[in-house]
């Protein structure tokens, strides 16, 4: 299995994207609270770029709620801001989010050309790991998977790598992998026991926790609580039936 | 100490770099040929960004010699390639080499907006860390250190990130690092005593062995045989008075 770990939203793209299974890994906080929402009965998630794109969805989705941040603050006149926390059944279920982040939605729409693209994070990566050995078991549709991490602000971030290390980790070692995937494994194997500290650490993780978003971290930093994997088909991210 | 490692070529510079101690790691192999070529008596080494450009150069310079690569391998009517090996006395000794390579001299070429830039490698990693000690030890002249990882084709490079580590880890624990750099201390911590192996297992290094050049991977992994630090003046990289 040809695996290329990607550092941040902005990478320059590896050439066929169309045929790649790619899994995009926001841990801090949209791909981690991606996977909330759906698991908190969210019909569907639009990811967009901008909070103007995101107000013009929103005429044409009545009912439909609008999320997301910018530098990890809700945006004026938003319904939700990027906490997993705001994406509880009583606000999510049953509705549309049409959602904008700094790094992880950016990291979605840099993907579109590939042919499947999951959400990952610690929460749900016993889900995208099972789902991916499934995917390669034989006939594998795919011709490789692209991890992409989202990063900070087109830097590498720590959260998402050790993520990306956790997958690689758990696929054993029949991978052939980029040097920031070997990267990825070797953090993962060296900060396997106190992940939460670590980003805590992190630039990132250090920013939330000044913002009040300490909770967040702890929740973010949990793995294999939620068997889900949210998938992005015709622009929307959904509960997939494929995984 | 504040320090930020950035991984590739190309990578977004942080601001002010007009203010910061810039130090360039290219360890496959234009650092680790630089330091290499002005132990064996170079004059000076100028970096450029194309053939075309080294030829021009040349015009202005009788008597220099074009040395660099292209996907590893010399570049045609160059007098020398990328290896550290060809850099010898009796060839380099005295004279100018007008230099071109793909990552390396491109890193240097994207600092120049800083006030003082230094290259690195393990052959010379002692020096360079005597030299970054001496510089910061009381009223220092630059307000932080970035450290610029050539990387490899505008991405991530396991040896280059691995020499970073060493050099951060060396600075000592009063650093206040980005995620890439805390990543870089992680993974030399996790590699110290097999940094030779895990040189071969990259990208790079494979394709370097698979070129013939393993001679270089052995000899480019010694760490501090070198007592040199060559800076970036006026154009030209020379043997450093000031480390």
């Amino acid at each position: 299995m040809q695996i290329e770990v990607l550092p941040n939203a902005g990478s320059p793209l590896i050439p066929y994207l169309e045929d790649k299974l790619v899994i995009v890994i926001d841990v801090l906080r949209a791909t981690s609270t991606m996977v909330t929402a759906l698991a908190n009965g969210c019909q569907a998630i639009i990811p967009v770029l901008t909070s103007e794109e995101a107000m013009e969805r929103r005429l044409t989705l009545p009912g439909s709620l609008l999320g997301g941040e910018r530098q990890g603050v809700k945006i004026e006149g938003f319904d939700l801001g990027n906490s997993p926390f705001d994406y509880v059944p009583e606000k999510v279920g049953g509705k549309r989010v049409i959602m904008t982040t700094t790094n992880g939605t950016r990291a979605i729409r840099d993907a579109v050309a590939a042919p499947m693209i999951w959400m990952a994070s610690f929460l749900n990566m016993q889900s995208i790991v099972t789902a991916v050995l499934r995917q390669f078991e034989d006939n594998a549709k795919y011709q490789g998977i692209v991890v992409y991490c989202a990063g900070t602000e087109d830097r590498f971030d720590l959260p998402d790598t050790l993520c990306a290390g956790m997958l690689i980790d758990a696929l054993g070692p029949n991978v052939a992998i980029n040097d920031l995937g070997e990267a990825a494994r070797m953090l993962y194997h060296s900060a396997e026991n106190h992940i939460m500290d670590k980003i805590r650490e992190s630039v990132h993780g250090k920013k939330l926790i000044s913002l009040g978003f300490e909770q967040d971290l702890i929740y973010c930093s949990t793995p294999n609580i939620l068997p889900i994997i949210p998938v992005f088909e015709e622009g929307e991210i959904v509960w997939s039936t494929e995984g």
